[in-house]
């Protein structure tokens, strides 16, 4: 007799496959597929060296070592709160002081990913309101699914988002009274995951000061997602719009170990305005006591050292080659096909590509289809989407340069424009009936 | 002028801080006091060396080194989830097959706490029910509170939980049509935190039999919390209850590398029904995309080497050393006091004290008062009772011998003596008034 079966909660519901899985094992299952979906690291710079002299340092001294392996407080280790801070306020040309931060405002995560998971928890009933850039971050949509929020978008221009566009939004949510549901805004403004287009420097006091026009009965907060500041390949650094929120109320700046440095230490951190603080502990403590502590201290160690900065360094040169090699193979392969058009992203892992009008992308259409048979894999732009907010389109695609050799990005991209080319030939008899299901 | 204010989500706002974070402010804030309180554990034999001779022998093969720092996947670290599958299976005389299990029913996760946490989570709507032990684990109680879940005690005596009055709750939810609401039975059923406790052999497949009878319109699940069955002290290893359930369809086992090896490398596991098995993952998949990589192979070698296993052995004697001198000191101290009585546990860090009729024990009590003037710490016992199931026992604590040395448990032992003697005189003026507020 089958068991009585099992009554999952509303939460779990809601919570949805991440599309991008689905990708991640055809990626597995096939070693000779090149991946421009997968938004793992560069394996060959990963700094084995620089880990494995940080905790032979750490465990050679006996005290150190018993700490590192004790108990943590669910806050994060004190002195690498203290780094991140002085980093963060350093790389805006200013102390933690001038925006009214303490090392007490700072909170180590399991990846800067549960941070934006647990703020999603501690910030959002079901229908309350989160706008964000369109195409925006595959899983933190997850996330905001899996708590019942509304996700409505605004348009993303070669300046990040159009702020003209999110005022615009703002006023129409408050002429429809729906203003006081807008919790937060999300923006990953440093080369974004998906597009690789960064938030201008003119637009961004301007995003704070909407935020703070528009917080009536209920303050709007900023989720600044900055995972990837730190990988710029040209051009200046553009200060955060944490910089601007000089009294700590608006923004929440969130940063992560796991691109920089190595994704296998899972550990990322959180700047945060000091009332956020008490509820995201509280929370935090019932999820883990806090987050593994060993990796904090050898990340100390690394910072310390000054290992972290030259790994930073060399780790620039490195995804600088990549990218300028899937640049250049998309000029190369392209050239005789001007309505296909592509970002130049300034930083980051990823490009986006976007094909003629009709030609769609998704994980059933036949360029998929013919994307697989020719053995590359991208991720499908709609996943980038929300479907309330108007027509998705359905004619782009994220191609990461994060994993894929010099050689095999070259690749990718020759076998992208063949697959690209098959797409565009007048449908033959079943072909667009002979979806990639297994993509799903 | 100050901000609009925050406002936050009922699940924030039902997420109060854990009791024992003051306690443990209070420890850090003075060292001069003996702490029965935290639940730490023994800092002089964490393994150190071990760890240094793990990380050292994985970080210098650059491909081993490289997997370790890259991504891993949700579900965590093939090898490590199929030795831990293993070894649960050998401790109770099987082989995985025999209970219907394989690597892919088990999750790694940063420690088990946050399994609690995300079954919480993806189990649990607001007025389900979860049936667990009185007293129950404090932070677990936590996680229930936030989700809004009800918790409905049942008593325990000296063989664990007493699965009669379990049978009797159940039949009185039955007919009060409460019935359906019931979705978990937590325990901690192996030298239970807090009360030291074990749940007998005899009732282990009653309390299984008891779900499986009441699962009518869903399933009930018994949440099997193990985390201390490794420490045990004396006695046979009882067989879990995980391993009655040869069609792996009721209980999902947890259990952490933080008490048997380190809390720092954060790392524990659950091994769970199929069908919880997608849920779970997508909604970890949220939160972090799976759990430090890093320490998951490095605990993967200390299992392969035998490393783990011998400092396991070596805990196990450090651990008695300290419960016996716990129990020791208690009966030598309050030999006087045959109305003061406590548990005496085979294994884990725990022991529970009972003090006469009427002496409070809570954050605001003359004893607590008592014990902060004499200069040790408990954790009162009332927090690990819900208020929905009756009269609160007020007059217990937990007695904790993880952190503090041989000498300090013996001289805890002394201050707490002095502090139930001072707690027993008449009230002077004001005593009762002048309560703790520090320790809330």
């Amino acid at each position: 007799m089958p068991p009585a079966p099992l009554a999952l909660s509303s939460r779990s519901e809601r919570t949805t496959d991440s599309p991008i899985n689905g990708l991640i094992r055809l990626a597995l299952e096939n070693p000779a597929l090149v991946s421009l979906a997968a938004g793992l690291v560069d394996e060959e710079s990963l700094p084995v060296e620089e880990v494995a002299d940080a905790a032979a340092d750490l465990l050679s001294e006996p005290a150190a070592g018993r700490a590192a392996l004790q108990y943590g407080t669910v806050m994060g280790y004190a002195p690498l709160r203290e780094k991140v801070l002085h980093r963060l306020a350093a790389s805006d040309g200013l102390r933690p002081a001038d925006m009214n931060l303490t090392p007490d405002d700072v909170v180590v995560a399991t990846g800067s990913q549960q941070l934006l998971a647990l703020l999603g928890d501690i910030l959002l009933n079901p229908g309350d309101i989160v706008l964000a850039e369109a195409p925006t971050y595959f899983v933190f949509q997850n996330v905001l699914r899996g708590v019942g929020a509304r996700v409505l978008t605004v348009p993303m221009d070669e300046h990040g988002l159009d702020v003209d566009a999110l005022e615009s939004l703002l006023r129409r949510l408050d002429r429809s009274g729906d203003l006081p549901r807008v919790k937060l805004i999300y923006t990953c403004d440093y080369y974004q995951n998906p597009t690789g287009l960064t938030l201008s420097r003119e637009r961004r006091p301007r995003l704070l000061e909407l935020a703070r026009r528009y917080s009536r009965t209920n303050r709007i907060l900023i989720l600044e997602d900055a995972a990837h500041r730190e990988l710029r390949y040209e051009g200046d650094d553009l200060p955060s719009v944490k910089s601007f929120d000089r009294r700590n109320e608006h923004v929440v700046w969130t940063a992560t170990f796991s691109k920089p440095c190595a994704p296998g230490l899972k550990t990322g951190y959180g700047i945060l305005p000091r009332e956020l603080v008490g509820p995201l502990l509280r929370l935090k403590g019932d999820h883990d006591f806090g987050s593994n502590n060993l990796t904090q201290h050898l990340l100390d160690r690394l910072l310390a050292s000054g290992a972290y900065d030259a790994h930073v360094a060399r780790l620039r040169q490195v995804y600088r080659a990549k990218r300028d090699a899937l640049l250049e193979a998309l000029a190369e392969e392209f050239r005789d096909a001007p309505d296909v058009t592509w970002t130049r992203p300034a930083g980051g892992l990823y490009v986006w590509a976007m094909f003629p009008a009709g030609m769609e992308s998704g994980p059933s259409s036949r360029l998929m289809r013919a994307a697989l048979d020719e053995g590359v894999l991208y991720v499908p732009g709609e996943y980038g989407y929300s479907p309330a907010c108007g027509p998705v389109p359905r004619n782009e695609a994220r191609l990461s340069f994060g994993v894929a050799s010099l050689d095999q990005l070259r690749e990718g991209v020759r076998r992208l424009r063949r697959a690209v080319r098959s797409a565009s030939r007048p449908a033959g008899r079943n072909a667009a009936a002979a979806a990639c299901a297994a993509a799903q």
